[in-house]
């Protein structure tokens, strides 16, 4: 039986270590914060990158997971729910966001992301391939921009446990310390 | 006296040519896509970063435009328009977006995007400090989901003069090219 409430997933594919160390925990967080439950990096392993994401939910809350997954082909053959995969060559997101959002109440939903080069395999595992707008711009506002429209434009705003918390201000900065947390 | 369509430019702060190469790449990419008609950088100068936002540009069209400003503080002083920072730190962009929408009817706004460390007085300058969220993310997505919000959800489909088009593919990729661009 599934649960009352599915998940959202990221998949990321083709991390490179060097090259893709910031656009990859800028996905990562863009995952966490816009509301996905996991991300799972693909490519080349790298424990900095997942430290880094972890440190992130350790200080700002959740339960946010991060994990590495070498073999992304037979993931995405596994994977029960609905696999969407971003990409600039796809349908326009919009003709297909309310059919997802449906099939979202029941299944889970692994969002992939690619990056430089996606073989041509993930075009065909994936049951959507859709565009945020056919231009180029970034897999970072690709996935945020999905995960908003997903989530009904809702951006989550407070995590349990977060040993730090902003106090929202006109000018400057406020942080909070959450002692007990 | 103003023209009748108002402008939106993004300033990027205190690009470092190494460490953000990539992000402020994306950042542009984002600006040029989601509606911005031009991205200004600060920081270090980076020839190579300029070139290749150009280089989209040629070949995607439109007629985005990019440059570097040394002087940012000056640049915000004279700014004629509405000047809205985005940060973490700052309220809730939706508590203020219908108020910028207004303004944006008659008067051009600049969005400013810091990097790591942003100096006080961009706090100050700002006319609006701005959160997607108070979690932390990416300076990418903060800017697509403004200006997805700003510009009513709409992503531009087409640019002038545009030398490769993509036509939207259910599964794979198909690239049209445009001889008499």
């Amino acid at each position: 039986m599934k649960s009352k409430t599915s998940q959202i997933v990221v998949l990321r594919l083709g991390h490179r270590k060097e090259r893709d160390k910031r656009i990859s925990t800028h996905v990562a967080l863009v995952a966490r914060a816009f509301g996905a439950s996991k991300i799972i990096f693909s490519g080349e392993y790298d424990k900095s990158l997942l430290k880094s994401v972890q440190k992130v939910t350790q200080i700002w809350g959740g339960e946010f997971e991060i994990s590495y997954e070498k073999n992304w082909k037979k993931w995405m053959q596994n994977f029960a729910g609905i696999k969407v995969h971003l990409t600039m060559y796809g349908v326009n997101f919009k003709e297909r966001l309310s059919e997802i959002k449906k099939l979202s109440e029941t299944k889970d939903i692994a969002i992939i992301i690619g990056s430089e080069k996606v073989p041509k395999e993930v075009y065909k595992l994936a049951d959507y391939n859709l565009a945020i707008g056919n231009q180029p711009h970034s897999e970072v506002s690709a996935l945020a921009i999905f995960l908003y429209e997903l989530n009904e434009r809702k951006i989550p705003e407070s995590f349990q446990n977060a040993k730090l918390k902003i106090i929202p201000q006109e000018k400057g900065k406020k942080i909070m310390k959450l002692l007990n947390a």
